[in-house]
């Protein structure tokens, strides 16, 4: 036996106990003639004493404990006279006579703290080590508890977790799968799955009723910054329900995740938007809601008043930045560095101040008089003591652009607490998404997602006015969530796939088990799916979702710990009868 | 709103209230006037009426209905005259005055009934309607309710479930890996796991101290009957433990799973028994203890008596087959055949007729006398009325033999109940395998076992007889669970490698990023992967894993329903830099 106890749960009434400790040495002290040691272990920290008068043998062997060294120390449990408020285990300590050296430990390359010296690299290439962290095993302690009061929440209400598999077929839409190739079945190959999309469509035609999984899914995209090849999903599924159904039953969900794990009440419903309206006012389609700053187009007000920069333009629109009227020219030149980095490109940013003393001061003084700058506020709601600041351009790069600096406006006055969690559903998303590239349509959510039967008219006449019954669950400005109603009737899913672009044979070679299975009694269906890690990130307030998985790749898909991926040996390539180019 | 209720809910205290139920048709029945729908959902069957004297117009469409329509029915709740003690709803039926169909099915290519008309092929090919039905279905419920017990039990004994990547590197030791190619990374392979074991031993280093997981593995193996490409696993690994620890927690977990979903309380403590033991008296390491009927040598007592097939061999044992000895000589005849199949290679079988007067009759009477035989059946513990079965040859062969004949005769004489479960761990596995065709050793488990410090002093005189601190848990005859101490010295690691034919170099290619996490304090450590898909099948009373598996390939790794694997488009392999020979 290698312990008796942790190094968490001793207390001051075990003072007097024997006890048997094991874990690993955070630090020692010698102190005159005594060497103190913290012992750590994932539960905590224990204080071991060693005393060179009442054992010097032992207090010498203590004395070359280096750090990270694994041990076993037994003793008597002891009221410690200099006591630690700081850790639970602070008000003993542990007298020990026996010490057992269980392994030893070479230099770590950087600190086992909570604030390590080591940069990002080298803690991935040595993650073992980053992983005895607490701020990173916290995240993903708190994680397996997030992952089961999810599944209780589920069964409870009756959904049943289903794995479905992982060695799937390849479907060339949407984002690239990565491929398996197959020693059996020489020149084919598996999938690996982006999602358990169509299989858990095909459990609602079994009339599962109720599907979740927690389940791993893949993505071969050119990485991002924050994005990983391989992700976790709460992926869920409901039959015979309709779109208010599905948002009731996850708003209910995840008001329970923020009771458990934030302890706050949300005691109203959750606010609903539609993608309209969140583009229009916040330029973004998860939009955070945790401070407002709302985007007004100004386009009408400013036109046709001689200033041309302005009247060349499709849209003009502006937010109002609250108490910043003061700001420095050399804030505002910051602010306008910020709109012309390449990533928003707008061409120049116009400021208004609008004085504590009611006046306007702006860029553009020469073209707008205070009357017409007054008008401006007003439509904006700013107030005195209130910066205006104003994009111009195309509609939809300006939104976007005004977008970023409402959001760096609320990060600069501090409004993006990672302690206040404002929580959203957009509703109403356009079903189709016009891709000028290829001249055609692609799916906005997927091509199962349901048209608003209000909306079916409008196939043939103007489809990019469809609105589809899809959803997404925002949370402080992130997606954690999207789903959608699904198509079950054979017929429209065979018309959505011709709006796609796809021919009956493509659809057929594709989808041809789904539509197969859609003529034996498809019920109505939709669900949901939320980014497992990104929930998780934002419950351990930290902004990447690196921090919440234990073993994640780089920004390039390598895992630098193990160093993958990797050559094949050539009888493993010959195996598969595959010769790399 | 779909529906009020599920078909599965309405008693007879609801009588009088009005209802409205989606489901499936599960079938229809004119009688008279009438028209009786069973309407079916996950729930269960609820009856709905339609009556052709009150609404001729709805009774009309009623009758249009096929099997696996998906409608909607609105009515009122009213007591059976006739009713159904079968089902829980049984007592009431609707009085429907809404019919809504909400698709209509072709016919079905099987029937969705507890025993289907259709054959194994098309049942998977059309899998999604397999799934309809109540045994499959309950199979996957139950799979469900099991892994959030499994979970909730580790959970409350302190396990962290922890995702680890299943994008890995490929190790060429073990069974073939399933390997993904890197798009970003060209001619670079990313690997699936087999098993998630060095991530967990990592997380032992990193003091995660208790870890678990449900998670899918992959093995690229030549097919075998029952066996899938990819399966799930419950994964665990301690810190700071001993084998003894690593049982007790486990056998914990186990009875609780018995307990919650067997509704058996094991008591005692689950038997133990060596490797070696298993393997003389059982013939085998997973020993079917529901019955006894142990092997025993005859060797010794059987040779020199002028019986030239027994004194040629280096082997001879029996098995008493209880109450036997008056099996007709057809019925001994086909138990010879048994044991002179392929699989089993025996070239004949002899026995011995225990009769009822204490008197034997056997096939070998010229060379045995009756006091010879008496000192079988002692040997044997023999009753009178019992038949022996003796087969002889090479030893490992003879066992093998001797253990498919004892399954054989526990199967025809009904000792091998699905409703009883025996659970017992075989400890001491040797640490190392000896491989006749490569001529070197095979870790037995995996080489990251240790072996008992007991035996350590045999590492280079005698290495075959180093015994191991690796487990298996076994029900029923059934490997359930395997798992063992691990080594945890660095020192101990490379000698094992090189014992196991690694050149420092392989070993350091394959297992640097391990052995240099060993430098950096390692705690002792070990642990269990149970197969969960077993797991499930013995508890569901199915021989095939393939009913608990939601959408499961068949023997030659092939999901007939998507039809997978496929070929790739050719740009698809051109991204990837690969090309099929």
């Amino acid at each position: 036996m290698y312990r008796t106890h942790t190094n968490g749960e001793l207390r001051i009434e075990n003072v007097g106990e024997q006890t048997t400790l094991s874990g690993w040495v955070q630090k020692a002290r010698n102190l005159g003639g005594m060497t103190f040691v913290d012992l750590r272990d994932r539960y905590g920290i224990t204080q071991l004493v060693f005393d060179m008068d009442t054992n010097k043998e032992l207090c010498e062997k203590a004395r070359k404990l280096g750090r990270e060294f694994v041990i076993q120390a037994t003793g008597k449990i002891s009221e410690r006279s200099n006591k630690n408020k700081n850790i639970p285990t602070g008000d003993i300590e542990i007298i020990v006579n026996e010490l057992n050296i269980l392994n030893s430990s070479d230099v770590p390359p950087f600190t086992i703290e909570d604030e390590s010296d080591g940069g990002e690299e080298i803690r991935m290439k040595y993650r073992y080590l980053d992983l005895r962290r607490n701020p990173i095993r916290n995240a993903l302690f708190l994680r397996s508890k997030m992952a089961l009061e999810v599944r209780k929440y589920l069964d409870g209400m009756n959904f049943i977790e289903t794995e479905t598999p992982v060695l799937i077929k390849s479907t060339p839409e949407g984002a690239r799968d990565f491929v398996v190739p197959s020693r059996m079945h020489q020149g084919q190959f598996y999938a690996l799955p982006q999602s358990p999309q169509v299989f858990k469509q095909l459990l609602m035609i079994s009339g599962f009723d109720r599907y979740y999984q927690i389940v791993k899914c893949f993505r071969d995209e050119d990485f991002r910054a924050d994005r990983q090849p391989e992700f976790t999903q709460i992926d869920c599924e409901m039959a015979f329900i309709d779109q208010e159904d599905i948002l009731k039953m996850f708003e209910g969900l995840a008001k329970y995740m923020f009771k458990t794990f934030k302890n706050i009440d949300f005691t109203e419903a959750f606010q609903r938007m539609s993608y309209q309206e969140a583009m229009e006012r916040y330029g973004n389609d998860k939009p955070d809601l945790r401070f407002d700053m709302a985007i007004s187009e100004l386009t009408g007000l400013v036109q046709n008043k001689g200033f041309q920069v302005f009247d060349s333009v499709e849209y003009v629109g502006a937010i109002s930045a609250p108490n910043c009227s003061e700001y420095t020219r050399k804030q505002i030149d910051a602010l306008t560095d910020f709109v012309k980095k390449p990533q928003i490109g707008a061409t120049g940013l116009v400021f208004v101040r609008y004085n504590a003393d009611g006046t306007f001061k702006s860029s553009v003084d020469k073209f707008y008089s205070q009357e017409d700058l007054k008008m401006w506020a007003e439509k904006l709601n700013a107030k005195a003591g209130d910066l205006i600041l104003v994009l111009a351009g195309s509609k939809k790069k300006t939104l976007t652009g005004l977008s970023e600096l409402r959001l760096e406006m609320g990060s600069i006055l501090g409004l993006r607490d990672k302690n206040k969690f404002s929580a959203l559903w957009v509703v109403d998303f356009p079903l189709l998404d016009w891709d000028e590239e290829s001249q055609r349509f692609h799916a906005m959510h997927h091509p199962f997602t349901s048209p608003k039967p209000e909306d079916l008219h409008l196939i043939d006449s103007n489809p990019a006015a469809i609105r589809a019954n899809a959803y997404d669950f925002v949370i402080n400005g992130n997606e954690i969530g999207g789903g959608s109603i699904r198509i079950h009737d054979n017929e429209l899913q065979q018309k959505m796939f011709k709006l796609l672009g796809f021919t009956p044979e493509e659809a057929n070679n594709q989808f041809g088990f789904l539509m197969n299975a859609f003529k034996y009694g498809a019920p109505p269906h939709g669900g949901v799916a939320f980014g497992f890690d990104r929930w998780v990130a934002l419950f351990q307030g930290t902004d990447s979702i690196r921090d919440v998985i234990a073993f994640p790749k780089n920004n390039a898909g390598r895992d630098v710990m193990i160093d993958s991926p990797s050559v094949l040996a050539d009888d493993q390539l010959k195996e598969l009868s595959l010769k790399v180019l």
